[in-house]
């Protein structure tokens, strides 16, 4: 057994209700009863549900402080019980031991990853989207969904490439047409991209069948490339490791271009490796710009990529998972200028648009690239369908798409904007109380709404104060910063991740470790950002005067 | 706009609750509040939700007769709406355009494609999922449900596996091994599966840093080969194409063997293609076996192909996304023999454990095994970490873990066996009814709960009987199954998809269209199936009658 059966005392759901000492065919067929059947099991279910997570999601704690050897311990058991368990004594353990110990992402004061708390109308709509169970890879299985999710879609590439009223009518419901692909996340969007982008430039000709039905190897060889590569950022997210791993080209064929100390990619470096790549006769498959670096919200000039992807005829991919809601901003979409040029953009819908986990999204700017995977099967996905799947990395999925197209319409730009313009504006109000207090020290201006740090102790404020840091010094900086993370964590008030970066320290490159904070919640008040900054001011004063600087919990 | 905002008339959820003649700031503030301060609007609109649930998971019929075009007219505008629109107003919407015309999966008569009604306790799970807003990735966004997952997946590893339990406390929660992995669907799965196969194959050895980081033309060169493929039935899924273009073989380098009558890979042919591939010096990444084709529920001979790859020391890969929770039933287990003896295997949730959409899974026999996917990024993913992101196709994701471990706790084995049986049960039954009825002809014994049959017209039945059919009789045949299937989705009372198989006439092989039942739905009666047959019969006659068998709909 997994977890303990409640074996006592009065409780909510009696057994009657629950688990009738029937066989197992009557619990199982009372499972799947008719709704309205177990409507009223379910109403019950639903008001200790909702105490649940109403508690959770009010808490300001951002978790308790278990340890993590603590927490793991409880989940050793790997036996499959025989017997199906009920309900009750099931809810009870989830409270226990995964609802009491899991992350309060949605708390004000957890500003340290890309979670927040969400609009509440996510929470019927996902009660609902279960209880529809379509499929969105077939018509057949998702008949209203498959356009309305291309409604959805069609909006967010209107935002992005602002097409003629002409274009959106031929293609919006064309099932020809590609506008974008939703899928389950990030990293499955830039694969999907680069995917797209390798088979169209590497495509059929002259009796050669294309990289597709070929190969990597041969298509390399027909064209008589000396290997391909993908150009970007040395920030790029590590999702374009996987797709240059899991695409053939290896991660060195994945070319990092050194970042300037905005974290925007060189220009230049990126220029010269366009033109390096040229001289070794190397295939360029796409060059990424990145709006909104992960580690530091570094918004490349999209504009000035463009201009190089376009001189080199070479397909520019915009990694806006995190940045592209910014498209919402009268004030802040200049620095998305040059993402319309773009033949692809992957933007997050679980990251700026405030939307469950499992919405990302590419939109492609030639509504007849993505044929360049399709893919069709006798018992589905027929040629002249209109079926989502023919042209999706996934196969089954959700309909996720009602999130999407009820995030659009329920908040709307106006509603979105407003959403970028406060956490950009939060931002810059704690990168200005980082500035005034000598505990900290900022490592960069935001140029978004991420924000990197970090707590000098007192023994250095001075030397960090006249730049005169040794290396030696960053080093202890490092283990301090390191520490206090963990501290913070592991004590569960409020919470702030951290990344590494460089620094130049007597002419020389060394690492620092930064504390990152990310300010997307719309709960976040100064007063939180105060609360945050005065937890670590605290926690370091208590490590300081400990003996040891190592934290307790080492799990990385 | 993309719907009509309610203009009228008396409502339940009143402007005054959900739309106040606020300012932005207030309107979008009102959509974060703290849980317990829109408890009672949540409240509301979950009584409307229920309504709307309940009454689309009770209906019988399996969608309304609208056709698709008509549906689509209603997505066409693709301006996002700049004011937030009211939930009301939304919700109407979406119970007018959207849950109106959805497909009722859960129908007991909805039996053609790999849905079902599923339990009732996924509704308020997805709730909670969503609430909780965890994200799997890393554990300092999923503390608890980290490990959680992790024992789901063993859970289920120990039912295919079945090793020590020294094995399983050694590495349920040791974060260097990793014994399944969590993704969003079967395809993901597979594409995981043959990635790590190919980079454990063509590893880093005397200075070659291995496929992953140098690439696939280089990794072929250094060992040797021409070219790598994949070989497997030709009843594999489409995900297997997806992954052979994705991986850079290309899907000429997936080998599809010749299936028999029962669509079981045969063996022999797949033998021969293993030592054709030696000859040639193509490497062979993994050779699949098919626990359910998706087409026609085809189990092939595990153990027979396990011995092939073990021979050819080579990767055996399982794609039992259908057929994998056999290994629930002591009657059908046997089916899967050999099953235990593949370095991985594929297993989707939302299939046949009666999950919502949204989970595949991945075992690995070698808990190492995905360290050969392996990435880290300093933000997030460090190398010592417990974090699951590490060894992952995809980044971020949901808690879709708690729906794996409701389903193996809340059903448990015996639940999952009553499950498998039943629908194994009246699949024999429906095949039976087929063969007793002489408008239909079987067109294969099933092995497991998919059936393929057709349909004949009165004036073919005698030349069927005498399998005296010319191949010109086949085309009438299929033209009408085609016509049928479509009428009858169109139709919406009852549904059977359709697929394409070939068959021997004259000596030649003919291309069949079939009729398909998936017959996996626990409220699924044999009064049902005879709705089904009987509605499909009802089709015919009225088709037959009409001067044109054209469909009416031409959408395929």
């Amino acid at each position: 057994m997994t977890f303990k059966q409640k074996t006592s005392q009065p409780n909510q759901l009696t057994k009657t209700e629950l688990d009738l000492p029937y066989g197992i065919e009557e619990k199982i067929s009372q499972l799947f009863n008719s709704a309205k059947e177990v409507a009223s099991v379910e109403e019950k279910i639903d008001v200790q549900f909702d105490t649940l997570t109403h508690d959770f999601l009010d808490a300001i704690y951002t978790n308790t402080d278990i340890d993590y050897a603590s927490v793991i311990a409880n989940f050793s058991d790997s036996n499959v019980p025989v017997e199906p368990s009920d309900f009750e004594s099931y809810l009870e353990y989830l409270a226990d031991n995964v609802i009491a110990h899991s992350v309060h992402t949605s708390s004000p004061r957890f500003i340290g990853h890309m979670t927040s708390a969400l609009p509440y109308f996510v929470r019927p709509l996902a009660k609902l989207m279960t209880a529809m169970n379509q499929n969105a890879v077939k018509m057949e299985t998702a008949k209203a969904l498959s356009p309305y999710e291309r409604q959805a879609l069609a909006m967010m590439h209107r935002l992005i490439y602002n097409f003629s009223e002409h274009f959106y009518d031929r293609h919006v419901q064309n099932s020809q047409s590609t506008l974008g692909i939703l899928v389950s996340g990030g990293t499955t969007a830039n694969i999907t991209a680069l995917w797209c982008a390798r088979n169209a430039s590497l495509g059929p000709k002259d009796g050669f069948l294309g990289v597709e039905k070929e190969g990597l190897a041969v298509a390399l060889n027909f064209y008589g490339y000396k290997g391909a590569v993908v150009i970007g950022s040395e920030l790029m997210h590590y999702s374009f490791d996987k797709a240059a791993d899991l695409m053939g080209i290896g991660t060195q064929g994945l070319i990092k271009i050194k970042s300037d100390r905005n974290n925007r990619v060189d220009i230049q470096a990126l220029r010269e490796a366009v033109a390096d790549c040229r001289v070794q006769n190397k295939h360029i498959i796409a060059i990424v710009g990145v709006a909104g670096t992960t580690d530091s919200g570094g918004m490349d000039s999209l504009w000035q990529i463009a201009e190089i992807a376009r001189e080199a005829n070479v397909h520019f991919h915009v990694d806006a998972a995190w940045g592209g809601p910014l498209i919402f901003s009268e004030q802040h979409r200049y620095k998305l200028a040059g993402i319309e040029r773009a033949d692809s953009v992957t933007i997050d819908g679980h990251k700026q648009l405030y939307l469950p986990m499992g919405i990302g999204m590419v939109f492609l700017r030639d509504p007849k690239m993505a044929q360049a995977i399709e893919k069709n099967a006798s018992y589905t996905m027929r040629k002249s369908s209109f079926d989502l799947g023919k042209r999706t990395l996934e196969g089954s999925r959700p309909a996720m798409a009602l999130f999407l197209h009820a995030g659009l319409n329920l908040i709307g730009v106006k509603g979105y904007e407003f959403l970028i313009d406060e956490g950009i504006r939060k931002t810059q109000y704690m990168a200005a109380r980082i500035c005034a207090m000598s505990e900290f020290e900022l490592l960069a201006q935001p140029d978004i709404n991420i924000l990197i740090y970090r707590y000098i102790p007192e023994s250095l404020r001075e030397r960090a104060a006249k730049k005169q840091l040794t290396e030696t010094d960053n080093q202890l900086i490092n283990q301090f910063n390191e520490c206090l993370q963990k501290s913070q964590r592991q004590a569960g008030r409020t919470f702030i991740s951290r990344t590494m970066k460089t620094t130049i320290c007597a002419g020389k490159e060394v690492p620092i470790v930064a504390l990152r904070a990310v300010i997307a919640n719309p709960l976040t008040t100064e007063d939180d950002i105060e609360a945050v900054l005065n937890d670590q001011i605290q926690i370091a004063l208590e490590l300081s005067t400990s003996t040891s600087i190592e934290a307790s919990d080492n799990v990385a």
